[in-house]
């Protein structure tokens, strides 16, 4: 971490996309995770829909897939990629659902923010279909673990 | 809280949205927050910039707003509607940015969607604008704090 | 059926959205339905999946249900509304699927147009999980089923 | 055709994106066609419009590429492309209007979802066009005809 | 005209939607005009096409009435609303295109916006299916003309 | 200039899209300027702002650079491509404010679109920013001042 000036403001202070015209095509990764905390009747109101049916988390996943690819719409700075890949997981815990997402492209940029995206959107959706349940809820540690390639290299989240 | 079924999914499990067809047209409003913990240096940085532009938090803001008016395209099975308003605002702290959206709407469903939406995408875009001073920042503690509106009243949140 | 003119139509043949303005609110339905054709072995393979986790379809209900919500950025001329409830629903043969979406809306226009978009993305969507098992699959029998509200009053397919 | 598992889903039998990293990057085409049948009264009004202004089947047309271009935004798991090249054509017969859709691309994924997305969008905006004039009529017969490209090579559909 | 503060920014400065909730929902409508300066030979070709499909100014009108649907997606601090009819129509000139453009809905804010974006839009699809042949063409004038409705109420361009 | 046929129109006279199958990925530039003319107490208004907080050209900047990348979206016929940079200035005078924006990409088609898409709705956002103050401004002078790279080189405009 440095106290360099911000890549996303020119030197007036104004906003931009950082010019990647002169950067080479190199294959990225991400991976992104979060949790949504609930209440334990809630974890098994899921984990009994999963058994049966696995629809909350079915849609969650796909509302995260389909969230990453519109990355660049949302954030307005990000620029616009085609992702090779994306993959949102869940792991139910007694208190909590675990959000891990995956994003993959070779491009000029990178896919932390498409990862990030998936988990956040994924989260929101889990929260969306069990809110009638329990409004208090809390979505939470949503952080990049991992990104490989391009000129800054692999980053690796200690804990 | 209950342990009944999810309102999101029919009785053989499947995905569907909620009719709200038979529901009244009534003022809502909706108040979530969040927080992005970051390395002291980075809310510095921040701070600068908002003296002199504003522009980290000012195109998070923009961000936040413009993704609550899209929420019904990103969460699967939400109403589109059309909110009367929407705020999003910061409050910068040494070592965390803590963001609160409101939403407003005469609508036959609630707005809590929304105003966590705003929350999650203003969060990503204060990422996205610092993430080449600090890759560890986290999104964390995304809650809603206040619903009024509609059959199930006023919820207020505790802690 | 008439012959008389088209009302997307102006008098100098140029396209327009039909004016609402002076049409009522009223409560409106759609009923329709359509059928992706495939070899039985395919069928055999989405009922194992629907046995055991129920993705094909259940990712082209999403589909079928995002797409009604878009309806009107897909359909030059349609107006946008917000739908009270769509439901997508599938019903598995030996060598087809059959899809029903039922879309609702109180609003100055009909929906006829939401339920058939979200018959044919959900058959698009199951076309295009299986194709790498049959790209000889067809889309067909799409087609409306039943109206009721505004002006026109009730339409009911005969066969 | 075969009985293998579906590329969208995993072993768990849950949704994914097919990772296209290690693809190459090869040119692409894909052909599809569908129909809308209608009263013959319905053809000697879109004919009749075509020899003056030609707007019904002008609006389809631009429905349709403009469709084609956001397919990935609407079939929850196809991957976002840069198309080179769509075109929508029609045919009117006496009872029917036939659709033919062409999408070529240079990149790691198919087109075969691009070209089928235009032929149903288009087939859906004559629907919307004509249906105050006859709403019995169905889209029908879509399917791939041929696609060319990729590791799978060309297929061509016999009839 | 008057030199008060902006609605769009609240006292802080900070951008904001403008809270409507208070305000009625009545019936608005709004013109806005544009232009298209060209070469003489580019009005020329144009008015052949005309002449024979239309389809320069058919695509544009398509497009700005699409445009006009989005405006809340395309302008940050708009409200979504549900127009009830828009029109795009053109006047071609010896080196100019004339563009007009109506919007009408009833709701609790006004359709200047809408009006002015199907402008704009139409305009810029001139542009691109006519810049093979000038790329010197400018877009100019583009002015509101009429409003009516709302607290405000009506306002008319003197010149 | 020339008279020659529209390249975005068939023989038949039909809507396509340019096909650039053919065509070599090469750097790209455009560059596209307008302006906002405006009674000289609304450019004093936004001076004022701008001295505090930045926020009615912060948010038309952030506008026009979401609005380039959407601009195949907007434009029917325009081909998607992803953008490598795009920046949105404004230089504020006395009754007008002026609007440059940059556009650049490695692609087989131009940026010439997006530079201007990103002028044009960065200029409706002023607008929409400043309405209450002065229904009267005019977009004004929106023109392609140089584009670089491609089969047709560079093109500078010559006032």
């Amino acid at each position: 971490m440095t106290d360099a000036g911000f890549t996303h403001l020119d030197d007036a202070g104004n906003a931009r996309m950082v010019n990647v015209a002169g950067k080479d095509q190199t294959h990225r990764t991400a991976t992104a995770k979060g949790k949504v905390n609930m209440a334990p009747d809630v974890a098994k109101a899921i984990a009994a829909d999963t058994v049966k049916k696995g629809d909350v988390l079915g849609v969650a996943r796909i509302a995260g897939i389909q969230a990453a690819k519109r990355t660049s719409e949302l954030i307005p700075l990000c620029h616009g990629l085609a992702l090779s890949a994306v993959t949102v997981d869940f792991e139910l815990h007694d208190d909590h659902v675990e959000i891990t997402a995956n994003a993959e492209a070779t491009d000029r940029t990178g896919v932390e923010m498409e990862a990030l995206t998936a988990v956040n959107v994924a989260a929101l959706t889990v929260y969306d279909m069990c809110k009638a349940l329990d409004r208090s809820m809390t979505i939470t540690d949503i952080a990049l673990w991992e990104k490989t390639g391009g000129k800054s290299g692999t980053y690796r989240r200690s804990t």
